[in-house]
């Protein structure tokens, strides 16, 4: 394969004004190399690298050193300075302990993309009262994201305490009828209440950009 | 067809101990009249035509004048007398007005055979307040059931909430995504809480059954 | 069934500061009837009837006569007038005329709770250049409804093309492979593009809300 | 991630009054030796870690040294003394060899919740007299959980000749058409006769405690 | 379209030595005709017309007045005549009274095709005594055909009890979960007990040609 | 709705030089009748209004009373005159008589869009002996369109047999597991001999327009 | 667990007249062990370990040295000696070379049952010459088993051409669309030649038992 | 095994003319060199080895050493020289770098069947402007092959803006809702523009070969 296999597209950059991504996965070591030199001569632009593994990340950041590298949420940034705040705050919601990889990559990419963020941890639908102690903080958000597998229950519940949207991605956590995500993916596009905008299976990437744009002044 | 083509299984009523049911969904109006000619030589036995559709209804009403008929929940009964309290108490939940019919079958089905029951309606996720304005009259059960279509996360909030179990009924009410009762059905068997019996979608006579073998004493 | 067994959550109302919505489908013209007696007492409340035919409007508005109705989109509003504009521009893009219906009840919700509409017809992504055409329009929106069936394809095109999030509504429209709306709702939740916000099928309601709440100032 | 990304439920375990159960899969080792910690200062709450494999469940046992591990249900119980029986029998069939694991599972959380338990093993609906032999011992429960994969007729089977409910496990034992449980899953739900309760797929856990609430006295 | 529309292979009734079977859904009364004009040409062939509603049953007999049409199996058979007892017995059984229609078409074309038939009916596995009462009568067949809807589990239970195959029809019979058949369906095609030989859902006629051809002598 | 709700797309017209055609499902009368006065206006270009009801037809002969129409293919076309013969010829195939609207459909596309076309039917894999009958006239074609429903496997094997490609389509026609033409569609993406190219569901039109492509000169 | 968790069903064997199957996967070295213990009592009984990968084979021959086995076939036949013919010819027909280890399964067991059986190889529906090729060995059996994965055509090709019935057997064998055997799985059910039985998908084992069952003299 | 499991089909080659595959996946080294071999006797015909991995590659290679083996597409041809052009030019379009090795397949296929290729990457439906900017390039085939995973959108894209026919390859590239390659397959049989032509999941081959075939002069 040439050079010319791989292309990035600064025009969509200036066209949107958001930062741009790299999906890591099914990318070889090679062509992420070559991605990396192309985005050493533009240390301006915010470039996220998603769905990147601890031996993806080592070669990325022999090109960008300074890079930073979130293994939780397989996110590596460049440049590592996160930009001062701008538009309003995103609460990250992580149902349960093993919903936090995503969530982190939620968090980071929106944190990366101007925002203000909190995380919140282990607050599924079955302890509801511990929803309820988070109202408040839920509340001062302007978009929501909710990470959740199994049942998926917990953004229509949050949906009806809050006036603020609510990002929902379902995790393919679970086992048997969790059918790897589709059982959350199912509830949360019929949630009771108004106001879940769901997006794809594990993509917290995708989550966080939304929250990014819907928390956007 | 000949006589011989409907049997009636009087050896499991003595087996198990409850009411015969005849699912009336797929049986002509012969059938059913020749059933009921049948019943009608055993008065001491309950038994419980379900998914009754008037027309059908009308027809063992002419064999059975006395038989209690609940068109809500497509439920005829005979003899009509509703059975002294045996047993503890359920309570039945509807998430939504469009669950009634539903609720209504298990409603009745656990009172036919002995059981005091309670109906509460219209307390979905959405309004997680109106849930928990009820929690006492939950706690009273020794077991609920809980009939819920679209997200169908009303069963896992309330299995969380109390120490009885919590009999789930996936409805077909919804739309879209909610796949006639499949996206309930993944959320029910998924439900975070344990605690959550689920029953085959829409089927109310089952989840009554259920319940009243749970609350047995 | 007794007059309790439909409930209206003014709290919820309070709670979360939008319109109340009566989904109309499942529910009896008694039932509608009686929620539309209490509404009446509450004039300076925004309530919308969803999925709602002409029978059912008939009914209502015997006892809401001013109510606004809309029979393409299947939508009645009371009270009739359209509110003030608050927050910021929705436009909703329907891919084909068969989406039209769809396309309208997430319009019409969007404008009874407050916000500025515009609507673009039949842009699919088979034709391009009409989608270019519409650039300018959708730029200036804070948030693009973009409802389509069969390939579901424009929300990614759109959201290629503009800043603000796109709420993707899948319709039903469509045959054979397009499975009664799947076809599109797997599209729209692994658009390439980000700011893909997905709803349920055929849930303009849900959209139109979304969107407002999307644009709150 | 901090301290703080992990909670135990205490409420919940007061709330409901049944032992708390930790999901082992998708937790890092660190955070199951931070639980544990805060556990062992809990010494007489019954706390249950569910599919622990060895590796997990020797870092518990750091922290917990006595607890008590039984590596084919991959179940982790501490305190590990049985508490003294309260409430009815339970008995667990187990349809194949291969079912074991789930039907240990199942049977140790009901065990460890205070009940009397059995084990029946290898009664496929294809040898019905071996079924029909165990009948005694079958109506001598209050509950009985049934574990089956394949074509998961066991369960209807055995409601048909007792009284008490059964608990139904569709297991991911099988291959082909078994579609990893789901066949066994559906037939479960459509069982012919009334007293069938299902869980998810391989959910032994959710299984011995369903139980165990239905026979508590 | 022209007279060459429609063709009937005599070539395979030749090659493989079986009546022609016509399929009648979809096909217009006047193709009908014409079909049913070619065959009384040939009055030394069986034709079966399968799936065939009284209305188009009217048609084909005013060209074949003779023929023999029995509504409940949707089956015209002509010409009339039974034909003569050849190879070994085929018994038919129905789990209950609405898998009838399709047993009955199963039953027909056994017989037209030269079998001796027996009917059993309303044996399902919820009520396994009633199985084991007519074990006598399925060992008498070299061929059972089992048709079964909800948890089609009837066909693993014979194929238990007796040497012979058993042919299993999946009916569409049930509700929710059964998904119009596919829930029998995959319990059949994961009958624990081998000797089940599985047909499309609602073929009867498909299984009782199988069932003949298994019996030919 | 106003005028502009629906848009004809003249560019696309020109941009790839083929007939516009209208979909006519989900559209309303008062929407075709418009549609067609704007056609009315262009007598030089080919229309085809496709599954259009002779309800529609008549609305659209209304406004253009020589369109042609023929009501098996569902198909309106305008102007009526076929085209002369461009590039090669295209022969159509029928499995079944059920096959035949949208085997009509395919045919009159291509006619209409200047190819010269032949009709070949009732050519089941069933007979494989009356497809070989056919081998010279399906070996003069450049490209060939098969409609198969049920098991679809009529397009493999006549790949196996031509050097042109087939335009392969599955229809709805079947029961059971069919699943409304799933089953013919998943054999024809799996068809073992190369050369099949498959379109959606019952998509008639589509073949017929893509065999049109293929086979311009 | 204990000595009593495996149970050979003995009786079953008696009562149905064929040899008994121990299926290996998911079950242990020391299980496999403990059976093999239990059969080397019994010598006079044909034991077939199916799904035998090589080191449980390794295990069963520590008991059993002299038993054959089959590793292409996973198969492994105790006592070793192929039993004298009894009953008709079987013949197995795989529709590529993939296929071959399921068709050897099928192979194996009606040979270990007493047929006398022929193996055909490759002669997929792409290549129909092939497959007539064969017609009259294929003729000369009283049942086929027809193995194919991918489009599964083969089968209800060989049924339109013989007349005995043809076990159809779909594999997981093929990619993409085939869905691990669905596709040819539905293929199958649907074949538009009656006398197709189908299996689970990957059953050798159940298909070379039908087979041998069909083919009892 | 015998040698006489493998066949190739010398006649379909010549029945067809175009060249033989062999789909290694699945067959053993030792087949492979078998078939190899037998390959190496007929050096005028084109052979192309498809899912070749490099352990398979090698083992090809020990008997015919000129082979060209493309391990990106996990391609083996021989005998290794690319014929002269013959027919129109294919041009292949990968949407992201994840989809080459399947468009590369495709792309040698085509090449070694005689048509002149062009490869174009990375031109995703979320950057139209890339599309747009190679209209030229793409309007100079007489197909075009468009590889997509995720939403599938490329094709309906391309088809909107020539005349020629898009052969579309979905990929099981993509997470979660992609469901390994079914939402863009889906995505693609839904395109609404017409003119694409749908293959099976990750089939290169089958697209390239298909390609070349509608090409052919």
């Amino acid at each position: 394969m040439s050079e010319s296999d791989v292309h990035l597209d600064h025009d969509r950059h200036e066209r949107r004004g958001y930062a741009e991504a790299v999906y890591c996965e099914g990318k070889t070591l090679e062509q992420l190399s070559r991605i990396a030199r192309e985005i050493a001569e533009h240390p301006d632009r915010v470039t996220l690298f998603t769905r990147c593994d601890p031996v993806r990340a080592g070669t990325i950041r022999t090109v960008l050193p300074q890079a930073c590298y979130d293994e939780a949420g397989r996110l590596l940034a460049w440049p590592p300075d996160i930009p001062p705040h701008a538009g309003h705050r995103v609460v990250v919601v992580a149902a349960g302990t093993s919903d936090l990889p995503v969530a982190r990559e939620a968090l980071l990419t929106a944190r990366y993309l101007g925002r203000e963020t909190e995380l919140v941890v282990d607050v599924g639908i079955a302890g509801v009262h511990r929803v309820l102690a988070h109202v408040d903080l839920l509340r001062s958000a302007r978009a929501v994201v909710c990470v959740a597998g199994m049942d998926g229950a917990l953004p229509g519940l949050i949906a009806g305490l809050i006036a603020a949207p609510v990002v929902a991605v379902p995790t393919s956590v679970g086992y048997g009828a969790a059918f790897e995500g589709l059982a959350p993916l199912l509830t949360m596009l019929n949630a009771c209440a108004p106001g879940v905008a769901v997006v794809n299976i594990d993509n917290g990437y995708g989550a966080g950009h939304l929250a990014a744009q819907i928390t956007a002044s």
